[in-house]
């Protein structure tokens, strides 16, 4: 076995040698994964059988969740289906490299081009569901980044599997066989964090304390897909059929999906009119609501004593900072959008927020003052995401500011370098401009691909 | 004196409540500050002139280098009007936020907008010269970023002084007047780097032993400004006048510059013929060369043997990895191009290296495989700079790969949030939509802001 510091730096000559390689082969690859994979269907189902056979071991024991245990399944459903047909889906998306999105005739002869470029090797940490090995190769490959891949220990056997596919496939390529490695151990992780001159990029998708343990641990930066609290307020001039329809969306849709709503701001002005209508619609698709003193003493009065028992709870300070991720939702009156704005800004993960208005000034108000990702006028939460944004895929949803905010496409795994040509007889030399000298010309130049 | 919490906690508030204040606020405020500088300018560069006898005092005392010295001094040439109309040219360039990058109407009366916006709280860190705490609170307050600042202790009573003037000039706008705020201590700048919740983006100027320092004890993103390693390849094809002109240039023009050559790689099959006449042009400008054992043998059977003696010295492994910010120069002969990227690769700093060369094929060899944020042909690495690019200001030059790379104008102090908006009668749900339900349209809106 490799130690993690050969791994590493396997990873960064694969990134650095597969730069001379066409893109086109990045294509060929996937194809390629693709067939072997189809190749070791049997094999793979197999091997995942096991991985969820000792899973039931641990959830018998209550060592792990239910759920955990259903997100290993491969053969479930037409997962392995859309797990094939994904790499398919990426394959056929623009390239995001090459694409110049800046140039600058600097100088008769002296051309300047900011060009889109992977950004090297990616060490990309996930849990549980085994099929995150092929969707991230796939998308490292498709923008020419290398990466480093650690799967859960849960689904190991199936992802050395899948691993093994991945290889195979890339084997029949010209590119380098360490372009994509799969490594097994916290350890490695641990060793791997250290090396920021051979990692450029560490990619955690899980909770929060995966996210923050990484950062706490490494210099190397981090693009965090962390804890979704995403809330919907409802203003003063809410339409009521609009309220009703984003907020139990929001919430309903698929509740243990980081876009889903968590909580809910009522503006003060709605207590008596739109919310126990609110109220009524979510509790009939069984949600439970966590409410502050005004939205409670509101539906006293209004729903059955029954429903009110099983359905409604007084909430708790810490109510507004948990991700539920399930059909409860907190909820909290309060007296104006700008004491809204203000809440959301103290209170959510800055990941998805919606306003319900009739009012095009508050709308944009809310828009503005909210400092989050998504900041959305009478749409549900859980619009949220790479497909419906129309990338074509999903890197995942990043709740980080820096480089990529929100749900990431491939334009996240890529950077820019700047390429400079001087076709003057002698060259170009600083030296030559200045007060005395020449000056910049600085004339944009259309392009959409460097010329050389 | 304010707690590091209460610094950070003001920060954010101050940006927030910025957000909804018109972006045109952010330019009398930086017109507003231009004049306090001017109002306060005799006893600003009295401060000065007492930070540099108590400088002297160092020096004298051997506990500080004269270059450090130098740059303190606000009164020297033309330093204090460049700072003033360094003010005036950042307020006038066109407002990098509110700038949409993204359009796409998802379904009918849905529309979605990908629009600049700042980042939020901007911790800078940086060393020595005073003017930066004017030009970095510029380059904020232009973008729409709160920011905390710590100077070098060296300029205290200057920046002080500036950083008053600078809240005088916020005082007389709408901004909050904890937008931009300093801080003096180490201490203060160690528990800053633990608030993340309030700090968005830490922006360390000065050594590789500064952030990385930064970089161990935060998990706040940091834009690096580090290290510049570069280096000039000469190809087998290389023109003898654009080698000695582009060689010089890099090596010459500014030699404490981040961008200036620290390496010079010769093809071997060049090293009877145009290394000799290189060299002789390097030693013409008293630059000193580190030369490898076949460099050295060549320059030996051309050289007068006093000039060998003077300028002339045998390289060691670590000559290659030094940044020498003097008229010092490493040297060593290949035997490729192939072997020049993969020298450059894992020996620069991935700042910005040049090739020169007459041949197109492996110009375009060398900018695709060399993996650094410049990669020139023909033309002097100290073109990578903000203002030779055309960005009208720099913020710095990142040697970071993420969100900014290689010299950053006002485009590097700003992200994106997405706004999304739904003109339906009954609002939009994700619900809708499926293999039942309505498709995505994902049509390219034409926009270049955001209509509400």
């Amino acid at each position: 076995m490799s130690s993690a510091e050969e791994i590493a730096k396997a990873a960064k000559a694969a990134f650095e040698a597969s730069q001379l390689i066409p893109s086109e082969e990045r294509i060929v690859a996937l194809h390629a994964i693709k067939r072997e994979l189809e190749a070791r269907k049997d094999e793979i189902l197999t091997a995942n059988k096991e991985d969820l056979q000792a899973a039931q071991v641990e959830v018998d024991a209550g060592r792990m969740s239910e759920s955990l245990l259903k997100r290993l399944d491969l053969g479930k459903d037409d997962k392995w289906c859309s797990m094939l047909q994904g790499i398919l889906d990426v394959a056929t998306l623009p390239d995001p490299t090459g694409k110049v999105n800046y140039a600058s005739e600097l100088d008769d002869g002296l051309e300047l081009y900011r060009v889109s470029c992977p950004i090297g090797v990616l060490l990309v940490i996930f849990e549980a569901r085994p099929e995150v090995v092929v969707n991230i190769a796939t998308l490292a490959i498709k923008s020419g980044n290398a990466a480093i891949l650690k799967g859960g220990k849960e689904s190991n056997r199936t992802t050395v599997l899948l691993a093994n596919a991945i290889s195979s496939g890339l084997a029949q390529t010209n590119l380098p066989p360490t372009y994509i490695q799969t490594i097994q151990t916290r350890a490695e992780v641990s060793s791997l964090l250290a090396l920021d001159q051979y990692i450029d990029l560490v990619i955690p998708r899980g909770s929060n304390a995966l996210v923050k343990n990484i950062q706490n641990n490494t210099r190397i930066p981090v693009m965090g897909h962390a804890d979704g609290l995403c809330s919907v307020f409802l203003d003063e001039s809410a339409d009521i059929e609009k309220a009703v329809r984003v907020v139990v969306d929001s919430k309903v849709n698929y509740p243990s999906a980081c876009n889903s709503a968590e909580t809910l701001i009522v503006h003060e002005s709605l207590l008596s009119t739109l919310w126990p209508v609110v109220a009524k619609a979510l509790i009939a698709e069984n949600v439970k609501l966590l409410c502050d003193e005004r939205t409670l003493s509101h539906l006293n009065n209004t729903l059955d004593a029954e429903k009110l028992k099983s359905h409604v709870e007084p909430s708790a300070p810490e109510s507004y900072s948990t991700e539920h991720l399930s059909l409860t939702l907190s909820v909290v009156s309060l007296p104006s959008l700008s004491s809204a704005i203000q809440w959301i800004n103290s209170h959510s993960s800055h990941h998805t927020d919606s306003i319900v208005t009739e009012s095009e000034a508050n709308a944009t108000t809310f828009c503005q003052g909210v400092d989050s990702a998504g900041v959305f006028v009478n749409a549900s939460t859980r619009f949220a995401d790479g497909f419906r944004y129309g990338f074509g895929t999903e890197v995942g949803i990043s709740t980080g500011r820096i480089h990529a905010r929100g749900p990431v496409g491939l334009e996240g795994l890529v950077t820019y370098k700047y390429k400079m040509r001087s076709k003057a007889k002698v060259g170009h030399t600083v030296g030559e401009f200045g007060t005395d000298g020449k000056q910049f010309k600085h004339k944009t130049i259309e392009a959409t691909s460097v010329p050389f």
